[in-house]
């Protein structure tokens, strides 16, 4: 099994990504720190006559990094009851991925992925992180992608991660190999 | 009554403004359309020595202009089920607005706001729209902002939106004035 | 089209009827109001040697008056954030019918049917009847069933639907023909 | 800490039952098994004049029971994504628990609760059985009560439930002591 996983957090050594090396330890699979490149937002253009725009980021180097795996972690901070910005962008953009001659077979080579999802936050995470939980399973479904699990975690400050001892177990859990 | 609608979509005329205008037409309340902005990522600096960095953008701007309205309608396409990037990264930074000394009286502020949602997707909005609904809920909630309505459109290609006779109508009904 | 309507409220004249008789009029459809009938709670026998045991009670004459019609209506008060207990006890016996000999064709026939949901609730229910209606929506899709649209209603003292127009108007509209 | 359960399942022994032994077992804590009572389908007489009828049944003894106790863990099989029909009945009641003078401090006391929910699923529970627990949270947000924790388990067929590892371990975890 190939492992990636996709950090959204843009805090370094946060909760999540100590709750995520319980899931997938640091010096396994592929860890991309989302933070360290430049994804520009989605600009719609599906249905201009001239197409999507050719921009010039790292989105595309990041697909193809991610569709060299077949298990495919989502680990990110609960901003305001959703994913973070950065890895909204980054999902956003997979709108434009769909129309990329460079990538002709973007769906038919994620519906061979494994799914699994990471979320932290500090507000009843296990009752306010549920539409979160229900989106990436509707993102899932669209792309055919089985979802195979989640954990969510509670923390707030730095450090709090720790006393979650239910979700830490339950990351450890996540991944059967 | 003073209605702000925040605009998310980044495609100019789209289905979501077509519906938002029946809500809130174009010559009422003032329209501002986040695609014209420049809006950055937040970066999570709750937790460090120095606090978050100035951030030279216009997202204060923003923020002030949204807060001379007392009723603020969030208009946004359903992308990858939840709102558009734009639109979360507008409310991302609203964590570093709460610790920003030119904006002493945020929260309090918030607190008499009326909130509305309209949105719009192609893929059983209906359905796949309500985790967008609840998280939205519990951002009101955090902040105590009434949650006053919700409209959620039907339409993918431009111009589809004019089928969907039901989300219309409500649109039309829902800021009773 | 041939329009059943499921009432699930204990109470004769309420709002939730006064809300459903907007989408479907008294002397249009048929009516069928569970509170008139004797139907028993299931009791799960799937997984005995002997199958389900027979029940005397008016379920079986209900389900076949359901199955004559095309289009379903699902009525009900939420009753603490979910539907009426007598409507729950009903749609869990479906689970005996799904084994029983009498009704061979079960799930052939509701693959047929249109499904409509109404649900009226005092307590935010905009908000809180969400979860309702992602239930029937896995219930359509269990029996993939057409969900094609649901409205709810806020209302607590009798009489008090009249005042929520936006429901009212939905309904009017909920079912178009 | 006294822990009443309250077993919504109508089969004995099942994968249900298998589970919540896992977080409380068979010898620790008072375990209510509602199969085995008689209680009555609500009424809505909240709006008559004379107010509700006495009903005859086990319903107040229950109520009484549970009422001993200061954890209360509710567990029941996902039937069509919802708590069971004994197990919905059992709790529309409390409508007119809320109004019976025999229980003049039935709010008082329930605030003081802690609840936990143990539910079972074949059908995707962790994801189709999100729903069942949000209901379960505005119970609880109505009540006030503190909703502590819940686990999902998936199973079908007797037995099943043994092959769920992460369900089994996290019950185990459920209630800390």
């Amino acid at each position: 099994m190939k492992i990636a996983v996709i950090h959204g957090s843009t805090r370094k050594n946060g909760n999540t990504e100590y709750l995520t090396y319980h899931a997938v330890p640091k010096d396994r699979g592929t860890h991309i720190y989302l933070r360290d490149y430049n994804i520009q937002p989605i600009v719609d253009e599906r249905h201009s006559e001239t197409g999507f725009n050719e921009v010039h980021d790292d989105h595309k180097k990041l697909i193809n990094k991610m569709l060299e795996h077949d298990t495919i972690v989502f680990s990110t901070p609960i901003y305001w009851y959703s994913m973070s910005g950065p890895m909204k962008t980054f999902i956003d953009r997979w709108s434009q991925i769909l129309r990329d001659p460079d990538f002709p077979h973007f769906r038919e080579e994620l519906k061979k992925k494994k799914i699994f999802l990471i979320a932290v936050g500090g507000d009843t995470p296990q009752i306010k992180g549920l539409p979160l939980v229900e989106q990436f399973n509707y993102i899932c479904k669209f792309y055919e992608m089985s979802f195979e699990g989640y954990v969510i975690g509670k923390a707030s400050r730095p450090g709090q991660i720790i006393n979650d001892h239910k979700a830490l177990s339950a990351a450890s859990m996540l991944i059967e190999q």
